[in-house]
């Protein structure tokens, strides 16, 4: 006879599956902010709330959010209903059915959140769900266009004022699938999440000299695609030198290229991330030092240019401390790791003590329809997190 | 005063800039085959073969030969008149015209030819001028289709026969831009080509697998591109390790690559090239052994498929000699090198005896507005065929 926490983990995976349902593209998962299929799926969400005894409330972006009356401080359970094009049905969707269940058997104040845009599918900008939430968006978001020329203003018909942020709020717990091989590597069904890495991404563009490919010797040759190979080794290596770094050269485009043509240009982006910032600036500094060393033995002079710097935002190490007991007492291992992905808890952690738990998904495949994860994993998944609550009633 | 080899280079210059205003588009020159600009071009090299006293006679496909009678066997000096798109003025020309300076003051034998097409821009075969004054022209080549739908047959409006290679010819000299720095990285005006350099071409792809930039640590990567990086260089060195030897990876492509996405697929293309047929399949085969090297312990499956091979063609060795004597007898270094890019000797080369002799040209620049070649280099030339003719007559 199966277990409350594995019948609730039931529960959480067929409503996935009808979530999955609510899609703008028919034999697909694509549901953007201010959407009909958001809307249809919202309102399923907030029958699910009612049917768990919580009161809710909307703004005007769509952030959805239940609020369960009791004794404590305000605790936060969220996480995004929005997804990017031909998602998987998990990613955002997982944390806010768990936290239904969570909040149905919970006896404390409590709000559940579904953030109605993390992914930033339509307007090309991320965490307007969480920055609508807490009262953060701007006045150039509001003015942001999608595709087809609509401002974020026109869409969602209303400013997304007052918050639903309840300034009382003491702590923020996001639940998420890894989006990531880690725990599947290891066995684990859980990880306790100790920071969302810092980012920064560049790109790099090497400029050679074109050449005839017959016609010129190797030692006249100054190949730009052949400099741009060592800097993606160097990168490589550089990552595996440095303790949780990933460095991922994830495009390579040799303009103009032909088969019989020396590459005269090359060009690179770099995505270099690390949970402490200095660690990434450190090995930023140095992957530098060494493409400047391939550049000028090649004479294939390099440039730099950066997209973006995100600082790691660290988990709250009280609250960390309190998920891995949690997770602890369910009997399962404790696995600390950072978040390489970003999450709505950048935007809460701002305003709020912040924590997430992260469940193994299959392969660590995400943002695309082979996303998974077991009934197992999240039942003691649910269980983690009703039992996170408890030790916060205790203290 | 300059001497007359310097009068003639002159007029071949001033001659070249003429050529080069017969375009089929404006402000560049892209002269194709069986086109209002080549018949406009080959017009005015008809009128100077005329002046230097030869008698001429064309094809169907726009071949041009003229006649100097007189005793000696059979010599043609040849190279062709068509160009890329957005060319240089001497690839091609420079031979022809060089030719018809020859031919002025020569007392034997001798064919100058201006092959119609040899880049093969407009039908995308290469050699078409020379296998249609060979009598080489197939079937299928002539139903080759132009961008437009014409075909080879069509754009010509007949049958391209008899072909006007005349079968008593006891040699083949071509005279063309060398389109390679070695030339000039030495200090020298003029190559003698030992042979036109056999080539293999591949298409190669990686066959990684895809993932989150930020959630998946540098160990659980199957990194495509970084698969491909590593043959980059190790092509660069197995060419490096071979004298004589080039190779060239003219494509890197990540199909669908993002900034944040891993490499799950990487396209490269390899061009590689030596005038020994067997160290160039002996370069191929280490390089492929490498390559399975690299794929095995990136568990990252690397696929070949040939685009095509060409075996080297030497040139004649006797006759190479006598090109040798000729640059040595003007006071220039003999600088024996192979041709690297294929040229209309490679089709003479079946049916007659053949040599070839390089122009230095600035930069090794050729395809491209800013070919150069100077006049000082242009007059040796004219004076090397020239002692080359004598040496024939004499021997």
């Amino acid at each position: 006879m199966p277990s409350s926490f594995e019948q609730a983990a039931a529960r959480v995976l067929a409503r996935a599956d009808e979530l999955a349902t609510y899609t703008e593209e028919p034999g697909r998962i694509t549901r953007p902010v201010a959407t009909r299929a958001m809307a249809l799926a919202r309102a399923r969400v907030r029958e699910w709330m009612h049917l768990a005894g919580l009161e809710t409330r909307v703004d005007a972006l769509g952030n959805l959010a239940g609020r369960r009356d009791g004794p404590g401080g305000l605790l936060v359970i969220g996480s995004h209903l929005d997804t990017v094009a031909d998602a998987g049905r998990y990613d955002g969707m997982l944390g806010i059915l768990v936290g239904i269940e969570v909040a149905e058997r919970a006896e404390r104040k409590l709000d559940v959140v579904a953030f109605a845009d993390e992914d930033g599918l339509r307007f090309q900008s991320i965490y307007l769900g969480s920055r609508s939430f807490v009262g953060e968006l701007t006045p150039h978001e509001l003015g942001l266009r999608d595709a087809d020329g609509i401002t974020l203003r026109e869409a969602i018909a209303g400013e997304p004022a007052p918050p639903l942020y309840d300034p009382r709020t003491e702590a923020y717990l996001e639940i998420h699938i890894e989006q990531g091989p880690v725990l599947e590597a290891e066995g684990l069904p859980l990880g306790v999440v100790t920071a969302i890495a810092g980012q920064s991404r560049f790109n790099l563009t090497f400029a050679g000299r074109a050449g005839h490919a017959g016609t010129t010797p190797m030692h006249l040759r100054r190949d730009a695609a052949a400099a741009a190979a060592e800097f993606v080794l160097a990168a490589e290596r550089v990552a595996l030198d440095e303790p949780g770094l990933v460095a991922t050269v994830g495009e390579f485009g040799v303009p103009r290229g032909a088969v019989n043509v020396i590459p005269g240009r090359a060009d690179v982006t770099l995505d270099i991330r690390h949970q402490d910032d200095a660690v990434r600036a450190r090995a930023t500094a140095r992957l530098r030092a060494l493409t400047e060393a391939i550049a000028e033995r090649r004479a294939v002079p390099v440039t730099w240019s950066a997209i973006s710097h995100q600082d790691a935002v660290p988990c709250t190490p009280a609250l960390v401390e309190r998920v891995a007991d949690a997770v602890a007492a369910t009997g399962v291992k404790v696995r600390r790791l950072p978040s390489g992905a970003g999450h709505d808890a950048v935007t809460m952690a701002r305003v709020t003590d912040t924590a997430m738990l992260f469940v193994r998904c299959a392969g660590g495949i995400s943002h695309h329809p082979d996303e998974s994860v077991s009934l197992d994993d999240v039942a003691v998944a649910i269980e983690a997190a009703t039992r996170f609550l408890d030790g916060l009633c205790t203290t």
